[in-house]
């Protein structure tokens, strides 16, 4: 990966998944001077993401920069990239590495947009990635923040943070994407910005149960609150810095997912407080709440450590089916009072 | 003052000041077991409160307790009162409280829900009751958290910090307000809470100012993420404890003000943002956005500390109209890139 001054034609970089964030990031890294090629997986989506200049399963009605062109066709997307994004979903993401591997350049680096935990091995995305690649921490890094995918499209103004185990590929990676409108700040903590990306979607699938039952911004305030304790809390007893937390990687990210009507997550557990079950939901929806897979993993993660994770336990009995969300709630409230740090 | 258990009558509770949030403490007050007298500036109000059980002017719609009294007889609403809540605006507190002290019972506890910062002076709202009032720091108590008053009138349910040097006073105010819809939680980090809920008002007029420009979830998410950074280092470098501002009288408060439509500080800054000018807002409106206030008076305070405050600095130079809500936005977003914890 060679760096360069912003402005410049920056290279090329392959996005690898062609949803709404992968899309989205696409046109960060084009607007930031990149190259950039999707891979899909439908040949419908790569005609009309390169031919059409339009994603509309996942951003209708964005016009795509020119600079991007889309394929099916793994190694055409990955020739001369050295930047290499993966944006599939995180439960796939083992099985569908093998596949992009063998084009991968040995110089390349990876950048990691996924938010999930991986289910049954308690892993996370770059861990993932580092098993089945064999790839050093230092060719590792890993995008989060408040970046609603649908805001980033449209050029609003955010700001997001790029971690890798090597400050010096954060910071190239920093001027590869740093665009008008996208403001990337580094870090080396990759284990606590992927933590708060994970356990954001639980928070926010919680909030939206809250939501959904018809309760107002006191009480989503207090489960963000409690939520990104717990974050904080499991995340500093695997070794994240807690400061990545209050950061942008973690309370940004939370609170733009759980104020958003725009999160798939909050969206989701919306429904769940209404009284629909979780089969319903995915009968209805293209689109995956990572939350609800997720709550799985770092109930197990949590439970292998020794922390407390109410709030991930308690959105996995609802998704289990085993908790209604009026029983979550009632839950939270009728606990004993005390000390607010004890 | 005495405590008792849960659901006992609790004795007299005096609320000085009817506007919303004394109102509706004066609701918890009520639920919770306790005989509640408001004091009230106007006639008027004190007889919608007292004989027509609604506020009318702040809280329409609800009706209140009958254990609710008011009057607009300092003497008549302290009388035997051992728990003397202050709700009065904060700029008034020095002026106002000479006129209540003739009538607090020597072992009476002050309760403060402003959050102010007094200009002048850079003095919080427990250290003016303390200097003008000569009362020790054991009977002087802050309640603060993600309150909305209205929702709390509604009886949604809600947690708070209850914070007072003495950590039994804390405990027994406690259980005092505890009522099925309030969970109060105890601290004994006053200038914490303090901090938190006066400088939340002016991240939420910054806030306010980027959704009255039009700005989207990822941009408030961001000046909510910072906003909180600059709270935290303003107030450990004054000694308060991080984790008060990563709690509810912190981030639950700040993420409850800035989210809500039905927040002062909030729609004043979205008013601004859309072009009004600081005279033309307080011309339409009854209410009081403290923030606008505030925001002068932390400024000073940082400087004098030597703190660094870049929203406060540039919400104060917004509100005396020497920048434009546009200006502030754009240097938000023109700073060069950096590590985030640097």
């Amino acid at each position: 990966m060679s760096g360069s001054a912003a402005g410049d034609t920056k290279g090329k970089v392959a996005v690898l998944g062609a949803g709404s964030w992968g899309t989205a990031f696409s046109i960060v890294m084009a607007d930031a001077g990149n190259d950039v090629c999707i891979w899909a997986r439908r040949d419908e989506l790569a005609h009309a993401i390169g031919e059409g200049h339009e994603n509309a399963d996942y951003l209708p009605g964005i016009e795509l920069p020119r600079t991007i062109t889309a394929t099916t066709d793994a190694e055409q997307a990955l020739a001369g990239a050295d930047v290499v994004v993966l944006a599939v979903p995180s439960q796939s993401l083992r099985d569908n590495l093998p596949t992009f591997l063998p084009y991968v350049g040995s110089d390349a680096v990876f950048v990691s947009l996924m938010k999930g935990v991986e289910l049954g091995t308690q892993k996370r995305m770059s861990e993932v990635i580092a098993e089945v690649g064999d790839v050093p921490t230092d060719r590792i890094a890993v995008v989060s923040g408040p970046n609603l995918a649908r805001e980033i499209a449209r050029r609003e103004p955010a700001a997001s943070v790029v971690a890798c185990a090597d400050e010096a590929v954060a910071t190239t990676l920093q001027q590869r994407m740093h665009s008008p409108a996208f403001r990337p700040y580094t870090s080396v903590d990759v284990l606590g910005c992927e933590f708060g990306g994970a356990y954001k979607n639980v928070v926010a699938l919680c909030v939206g149960m809250a939501v959904g039952l018809g309760f107002g911004d006191n009480t989503t305030a207090s489960l963000i609150t409690r939520g990104l304790a717990e974050t904080a809390r499991l995340a500093m007893r695997l070794g994240a810095n807690p400061l990545t937390l209050m950061g942008l990687a973690g309370l940004g990210d939370l609170v733009a997912t759980c104020s958003s009507p725009l999160s798939r997550n909050r969206t989701f557990g919306e429904k769940l407080g209404q009284g629909q079950t979780v089969e319903q939901i995915y009968a209805s929806t293209r689109q995956v709440a990572e939350g609800a897979k997720s709550c799985s993993s770092l109930r197990a993660l949590a439970h292998e450590v020794g922390v407390e994770v109410p709030i991930v336990d308690a959105v996995d009995e609802v998704v289990q089916g085993r908790l209604t969300t009026a029983g979550l709630m009632e839950a939270f409230i009728n606990r004993d009072t005390k000390a607010e740090l004890s």
